[in-house]
């Protein structure tokens, strides 16, 4: 396999990601920034040859592009220890990665980039009314996590999986949101555990 | 394969997802109700027992129990056709799915739930705020779909698969949100495509 082309915002969750799963199987990537703060993945090339969904990240093989971050990391990990075999299993990490879409990252990464790239002065007034109840169901999806990783320490059976990766990606970096992870202490060892895994990268890497 | 238990509230889509995906495999579902308007999914018992997200569906099996939908439907699709082998096409079904979960369900769903169950007038302020942002994001949707199904018969590939099961759920009941689908003839075909596949059952059986 040659020439993988990451399109991203490099400091995007979603986008590290992708990075960290590739670096976990060994898979290099080439890598094209994209500044969503400039519009750059909303501009008519992008949408009409990269991406018509104007999201980042996309992951190009050849002449296929294969939007969501998710997605990707199954691509990548395609065969590997981190997509468990067993049927159960397997689905179950598809929970957690279903979960961390609909119920993590929409709360915990969005206020994160409202509050450390847009800047709380320049939401608008939706915005400003939505971050209480954002705030809250991060808090929430913290909770959830902190209660099943007091019974186990990864996602999903007894080793890294693509659930770990995708949770980890905004959980790790959630006190830039400014959610405190000192009451999730099970959240926080297991982000010690997921980082202290050989072939870990950090997001900025 | 015997005694799987579908935790479900009958008219939400994402339950359907699993009743149509089993449908097409052959698998038998016992079905258990719970009324979401009266918080059923939200007691001690349900939290503690079935889903500490508080959510529905759940795909119970056994002792097992499975939250998100689009999860169990992978789980019951296990070898068959409707999840393809090619590690592209594969991603690529989940590259729908998760797309579903995140741009989709949250507006076309959402909405639907608002109009539909809700009603407007009961709506809170900040969820009335919401809606018009959430009805461009639903057509949004719908124009990106329309716009890939006028290139291809199914999502992926040339046969049905998790990703037309995931997205025809919300979709072909759009207009119970009022979301007109005139303006998405490549939408309407394949509504009636998928409805025409063997195995198919209605929402409401």
């Amino acid at each position: 396999m040659s020439a993988l082309l990451l399109h991203e915002f490099a400091p995007s969750g979603n986008c590290y990601k992708i990075r960290l799963t590739a670096a976990h199987v060994g898979i290099p990537l080439e890598r094209r920034q994209y500044d969503i703060l400039k519009g750059e993945t909303r501009t008519a090339e992008f949408l009409g040859e990269v991406n018509a969904d104007g999201r980042i990240p996309v992951l190009q093989l050849g002449d296929d592009f294969l939007p969501e971050s998710n997605a990707a990391c199954v691509y990548l990990a395609h065969g590997t220890p981190l997509i468990p075999v067993d049927r159960f299993a397997h689905a179950d990490m598809l929970r957690w990665m279903f979960w961390e879409q609909y119920s993590h990252e929409p709360n915990i990464a969005t206020v994160r980039f409202w509050r450390r790239w847009v800047g709380e002065a320049a939401l608008s007034e939706l915005q400003r009314a939505m971050l209480p109840g954002k705030i809250a169901a991060g808090h929430a999806a913290l909770a959830l996590m902190d209660a099943h990783l007091g019974r186990t320490e990864f996602l999903v059976g007894s080793g890294l999986t693509l659930a770990d990766i995708a949770l980890y990606a905004y959980t790790h970096v959630a006190g830039e949101g400014g959610f405190d992870l000192q009451p999730y202490p099970n959240v926080r060892v297991w982000i010690a555990r997921v980082a202290a895994q050989p072939g870990h990268v950090a997001i900025d890497a």
